[in-house]
């Protein structure tokens, strides 16, 4: 009982050996986390098309629920990039940004994602984030990665944007250049000159003038709060946003709200579109989450166990649905972060949560005058370490069918929209694995002269006997490749009118589904109306086992060899 | 030049060596066909919701386009069971029966279907027919089977019926049957009983009078044409008609209509709609078509090709949506008695078109007092040989992730609909083979002490080394079990704090993907920040070549050995 709850609760397991020292190294590192999170926050609801303050609601409730639930000491749920982009792009359909309808969605949205999340961890089905191949995650967080950065191109010059795809964006971009925002240029194209220059230069740069590592470090991580601080400041005194600047504005002072986003019968029509997104937003952050956070833990030897993750995952989306939130996830930067200031368990998480709720009550009259273009800089600046170019490069040398599933993720996601591209993308690289092993080698066999062995006629000097024809198939059968298996017997029969036994050497073959038993017995009717007799050579213990649950070796015309010499040798007398 | 031609029209191959020996047995077998024809044509298109004359359309033009792209010699093309239903069930939704947006849509349906089949066979993706795994063919041949007979009940009873699932169909029968009409169901039953009767024990009583086989079985055959005739005769003679009795009515005479159905603007809205039914359509259809073509051209130890299939049903398709026809396949039992009958080449199916076409101009006014309800018998005592109840329990017995997928299939087609079905059913059996696959068998080995044989510590009485975790993985590493291999080796670590150095052996490792390359880097990347080494041994050339055009090797923290037994000597000191 209690060993049962403790599986379902792994805080019970840590909990009980929680020691003051753990406070100490937690609270510490929820206080650099809350540092780097009010304003990433902000900047993911702004590109989720939220307001300002759901980024920090979605960050409070759902870090208590993982605290409870998840199993990783140093992962940070909150809204991450490629889930913000997703967001936006499944409620662009189903409401105006800004409008009511649009944050209740964005919560249903939460809320379906969690109820999936968590069922697929209580039924143990953490394997459908087997579909995302790497390819696909891959093609797939580039492209978001430039459209989220093409996204934030209305914030930075001040111009009005539509569409959500680049061939929605390019040409709105065009058409509205005319109406560019200087002062929003002018604070946009600073802060991300400038973000851009601390990532670059500014840890080289402190190195070089004394500054020991750590210290460089920390002074790095921070200098992005002076771009923020500045251009609030500058923002303010000159009171640009009087002049067109666009500002966070006014955030409501304040706990999270209570809301039961799946009451709200007017998104029922759009239940299953939302149902949709809210499953791809699912598998894709759980993917992000479950790698970083077993990156994380493999650093200090320790383990996440993948279905409480998905339990720990569901829990937190549902709390940032009910919460007045958006989709959450795992996400990379705010968990190194926390696991490089020392986070020891999952309670940084709730420290961090009662951080953000006290900026949440305190700090947000200081936000008001944050430019949304600085915040879109900040944006910018961490999405384009999304995009990686190079996968491109050595995905082309080290698999072309690899390759073919990236490079289509990638175009689609950025032609079509981020759904779909997805969905071709997994469609495409399970056509390409079905294609791949759709067409097994079959090796035509003879035997080595003067040995028992017997080996690839293409390959070696080897004996065959006219009247027997010996294969080898080199890989499990099953239904993507039984009719291929049909096909080559077919061809091979009809090619060698002298042959009357066919003998299959099944050393390679692991699994026979219903499929390939239906082939086999097929392909030995088909051979026994041709007058030819079908016969099995080594097969595995555990496939005999399966085939003699079948009635498939009483109607076998030919026998069961041992080994395929004896085969070779009892049918050539 | 020549070659690629007869590449593609594969008549020009066997067309030079026809005889006219060829042509007299060619002949017989169309007049045996034309005869079986004229009702099946007429029984199919009343069940695809067609005019009859569209069921006598659709079997002249497709005949003769498959005679140019075939390479079958006895495969027949026209309308069969299974398409016919799938062509109602798509057509349903889009416009009303009977209605001539319905005929147009069916004729665009057709038109779309021979496009995608066409270029499949260009593209030589007929594997992409490997999807339909058997147990989903199964399961999805038998639900079609009951809803089919389900469907008939409406002429055989005489009461209108909607809907086209079980839960549509049978609360609807339940509703109509007060309005039972006696007359039809006299006809109707008594052909039904008559029909099975002959199925049953007619052959055997005929045997047992003292008849030779082939007379039995030429009258055996013949006898369905008796059921025709005489409730023809009954309908005629006591104009039933006038009483309710629903007949055939007036055929038009005349040639198929030439029709551009893509032209209709009124369909494009649902192009979409009919272009997925369409895809399923052909792929059901090639798998028939494909089977039976391979069955018998084995029993002569020919050969047809696949992918000249494709483009051969494409054509056929083509030609039924230009000539007022609906979605057609190598049918099953006109199959069966075109090879029976002696066809030789697939000018017999040209001539049956020309003998369809004689029958078309003379004999529809003799159809006009035909009882649909005599149609709907004969379809039901075809149909009902399709449900095989028998592959439920040999699935089981045989592997219950196939049964699962054979039964999800045959339920969903049942309940929900046959495109769905469908649907469901292919994407059941690939997430179960995924599953399968996603968990390979990973075995922790030691060495047999005095050997250099490594294996299974759960097996054998194996030595091994504290320091050293032996891994062999007895599976190709691809994108659905990569994360386990990262998982299990993440476990394995944690577990035995001591280890410091992992060799994964690789026997069995045919190919390694992308995504398994990347998990790879990523086990040895956090084995590396563990402190633990990760090495290779006994690696297939193929692979090595593969990986040697990625930098895993250069990363790699440990060594790539040749043998196992070699990696373990070296470590260990």
């Amino acid at each position: 009982m209690k060993h049962a709850l403790s599986h379902w609760l792994p805080i019970l397991r840590w909990g009980k050996q929680y020691r003051a020292e753990h406070f100490g190294a937690d609270a510490v590192a929820a206080a650099v986390v809350t540092l780097m999170l009010i304003p990433q926050s902000l900047a993911y609801a702004l590109l989720a098309g939220m307001p300002p303050e759901a980024g920090l609601y979605a960050s409070m409730a759902p870090l208590v629920l993982y605290a409870l639930f998840g199993t990783s000491s140093a992962l940070a749920v909150g809204p991450a990039a490629v889930t913000s982009l997703m967001t936006a792009a499944a409620l662009g359909t189903v409401a105006t940004s800004g409008s009511l309808g649009y944050v209740a969605a964005a919560s249903l949205l939460a809320l379906l994602s969690g109820v999936m999340l968590f069922a697929m961890g209580v039924l143990r089905l953490g394997m459908v984030a087997n579909f995302l191949s790497h390819p696909v995650i891959s093609g797939f967080v580039s492209a978001s990665g430039l459209l989220i950065a093409a996204s934030q191109l209305k914030h930075l010059l001040g111009i009005p944007l539509q569409g959500q795809t680049l061939p929605e964006l390019l040409p709105s971009l065009w058409q509205h250049a005319h109406q560019l925002h200087a002062p929003t240029l002018a604070i946009g194209g600073g802060a991300l000159a400038f973000l851009f220059w601390v990532r670059r230069s500014l840890k080289g740069l402190l190195r070089r003038i004394g500054l020991g590592p750590v210290a460089a470090d920390v002074i790095t991580k921070a200098a992005p709060v002076l771009a923020l601080a500045v251009t609030t400041l500058l923002a303010w005194t000159l009171q640009l946003d009087q002049s067109g600047l666009r500002v966070v504005g006014a955030v409501p002072v304040g706990l999270p709200p209570l809301t039961l986003p799946i009451l709200d019968a007017s998104l029922w029509p759009q239940l299953q579109q939302l149902a949709t997104a809210a499953l791809l937003i699912s598998l894709v952050g759980f993917v992000e989450s479950v790698s970083v956070g077993q990156s994380l833990a493999a650093k200090r030897r320790e383990r996440i166990e993948p279905d409480a993750e998905l339990r720990a995952l569901g829990a937190s989306n549902i709390a940032a649905g009910l919460t007045g939130g958006f989709p959450v996830t795992g996400g990379f930067s705010r968990s190194v972060v926390n696991f490089e200031a020392g986070a020891r368990t999952p309670a940084a998480g709730v420290y961090t949560a009662l951080g953000l709720l006290l900026a949440a009550l305190l700090l947000t009259p200081a936000l008001h005058y944050l430019p949304q273009a600085t915040l879109a800089a900040t944006i910018v600046v961490a999405v384009l370490t999304l995009v990686n170019f190079g996968a491109f490069a050595r995905t082309w040398r080290y698999a072309r069918a690899d390759f073919t599933a990236l490079a289509l993720t990638f175009s689609l996601t950025l032609l079509i929209g981020v759904e779909a591209g997805l969905m071709a993308g997994v469609g495409t690289s399970l056509l390409l694995y079905l294609w791949r092993t759709s067409r097994p080698h079959i090796a035509t066999v003879g035997r080595v002269p003067g040995t028992e062995h017997y080996r690839n006629v293409l390959r070696h000097a080897v004996q065959t006997h006219p009247r027997i024809l010996g294969l080898r198939v080199d890989e499990s059968l099953y239904f993507a490749n039984a009719r291929y298996l049909e096909d080559h017997i077919a061809a091979q029969v009809a090619a060698y009118p002298s042959v009357a036994h066919v003998v299959l050497q099944c050393t390679a073959i692991n699994d026979i589904d219903a499929s390939a038993l239906e082939s086999l017995e097929t392909i030995a009717q088909r051979l026994q109306d041709a007058g030819v007799k079908l016969h099995l050579s080594e097969v595995k213990g555990p496939v005999m086992d399966r085939l003699q649950r079948s009635d498939f070796l009483q109607h076998l015309s030919g026998q069961v060899f041992l080994t395929h010499h004896q085969a070779i040798t009892t049918l050539a007398e």
